[in-house]
């Protein structure tokens, strides 16, 4: 389709502040259940997607990554990173931002802050798989690991799985006592905690989002009740898991995209041939998921690049609708896309601003 | 090191029109040697960084690709697509931008526009290879393929090559009026050709710089005369070659990173074993490049992120120099760095917002 912005490819830009003031406007339990939808939606068409594991690079002190996926219609890729010490500088462990971008042409539409909306699509993620895996009626969840996606997941599990009340944990008593405030701010119900195995007795659902890049065992099997689902987020990269291997062991494994959790999930634990089920085949009711209201289940997520080009495609429809963003000039507009070197002002006389004789030769 | 900028990571934004202004200011063939320098120096400790293929999504139309590279310090993508129909909606074949990032915690420091800059050090590539790989004195050289690039190798191998006269040829006849009009302005002295051979004959360089994405014969060995370089820019993915394969064997061949050129490079014709040198051995003078003047020598280019990681570097302290640039607020600026969810501006009471019951529920 030939219009007359063809020219002119602006790239619409939404900044961490106008994606914090949709999620205002809209809601941040709508805009959850918002990005839940469209996951589902996404993974019901699993096969329309051109998908590959994270491209890492890892430092001493964390890790950089590229999560590209793409259809015949959009691309989408997001960047993030993963550094547990940034709060050395007041930063935030995971950062991110990302960009979707249309196959036809390869035009950069949307380039969008991904911190805030990660945390949304990765509490939004955990409700879907909880909604196709936990039991039916549950009313609590422990929370490990209190860090900054802790809150969305609370709200997550409040708003799409009805949980009551949450136990909460943090080896730090002060994020413990953030999202406490936070809970209390947002009228839910919750209790703290000196140990994981008190956390977690009793729950229905728990859920692990703690932050250290290490093995970790985080919880151990003789923690864990016939019936709880285990919804575990934080073990997401070589080397950073939260289960022990034990606990991998006590019901069926639930995974997003199977290449990428072998090598990132608590499963990188786990021989090669250990059994795991991609979470869309128990969506597209092509694989059981509970199968006995006794049964332990556990979903090992790691974060997939479809998950971010849902919040991706969902951000940019909210945007529209609200008319929120700016726009980038990411992309030179040329009246002759053959003729990049006429983009550059010339000097009087035309052209010889070029010419001039380089300071340094190599 | 803790900055009381710490709290606020701001990007520094770089637009297609603050590069070219930046261009204007520098000079054309000033920006080209300065990247070029820069290339020189980062190919020069190849070994510091972490490498890899670039990551590409192929659709009928064209390809988007990824390509990181990183060191201790920086770690820098481009994001840059390759549709060689895009001219029926007016837009360049080619289109970039790229990032370059803080390893120590992972924070978006520069997002640029690459097209204009790809142009660049694309060329800038070609002459560092070319003052390695060329006969000394070299004064002509045939320009197969007229588009977006064209006017770039011009100004780079007459700037930094000593190239005084180009000879002209492109199936598109209104791209070489373009050519020769950009020539002209800049006071190049060009001749036209009705076919590749009668352009070529008589060259000390050949430059194809092809949008075709088919495996073409450009050049056939036939048209090569003793003596000549060979830079063959244009054959830079699997299914896209420029060179017949007879010409690969006329003398040494040379490119980028091996494992990526061996997929991408017009070499994807030859066997796995085909010999090739990585040039930063010739830069580093671990490898031989051009052992007699009447030999033939071929650089097999195909773009490599590292060229992207030096160009990006240099438009940044460019950038710094002359005060070019906006600001970015691609991450939240949190008071404290674990309570993301804090950053969402609240309604009074404060988190009722949160809660808003979601219109949708999965």
């Amino acid at each position: 389709m030939i219009t007359s912005t063809a020219r002119r490819p602006r790239t619409r830009y939404l900044s961490a502040e106008h994606v914090a003031e949709i999620v205002r406007r809209k809601g941040l339990a709508a805009c959850i259940a918002g990005v839940a939808g469209y996951i589902r939606q996404d993974f019901l068409r699993w096969h329309d997607f051109d998908k590959c594991a994270r491209l890492a690079h890892h430092s001493d002190v964390g890790v950089i990554e590229l999560m590209p996926v793409s259809d015949t219609r959009s691309y989408a890729f997001k960047y993030v990173n993963g550094h547990p010490s940034n709060h050395r500088y007041n930063l935030p462990t995971v950062m991110a931002f990302g960009v979707l971008a249309d196959v036809e042409t390869g035009t950069p539409d949307l380039v969008s802050e991904l911190t805030l909306t990660t945390a949304i699509r990765t509490a939004a993620m955990s409700a879907v798989a909880a909604r196709a895996l936990a039991r039916d009626n549950v009313r609590s969840m422990a929370l490990i690991g209190n860090g900054a996606q802790s809150e969305f997941q609370a709200l997550a599990f409040h708003h799409l799985l009805g949980v009551e009340r949450f136990h909460l944990f943090d080896l730090d008593a002060a994020a413990t006592r953030k999202l406490a405030a936070n809970l209390t701010r947002m009228g839910l119900d919750f209790a703290c905690f000196d140990s994981v195995r008190d956390a977690v007795g009793g729950c229905d659902i728990v859920t692990t989002v703690t932050a250290a890049k290490t093995n970790a065992a985080v919880l151990t099997a003789d923690m864990i009740e016939p019936g709880m689902h285990i919804n575990a987020v934080g073990g997401d990269c070589p080397g950073k898991t939260e289960l022990h291997a034990d606990v991998l062991r006590l019901g069926p494994v639930f995974c997003e995209f199977e290449p990428q959790s072998r090598i990132e999930g608590d499963m990188q634990q786990m021989p090669a041939d250990f059994p795991v089920t991609e979470l869309w085949q128990v969506l597209a009711g092509r694989a059981p998921g509970r199968t006995r209201a006794d049964q332990v289940t556990i979903f090992d997520s790691v974060g997939f690049a479809l998950e971010d080009y849902s919040a991706l495609r969902y951000m940019r429809d909210l945007a529209q609708e609200l008319g929120m963003g700016e726009g980038l000039s990411l992309i030179p507009a040329l009246e002759d896309p053959k003729n990049l070197f006429g983009f550059i002002p010339a000097e009087a006389p035309a052209g010889k601003a070029a010419c001039k004789a380089p300071a340094e030769v190599i």
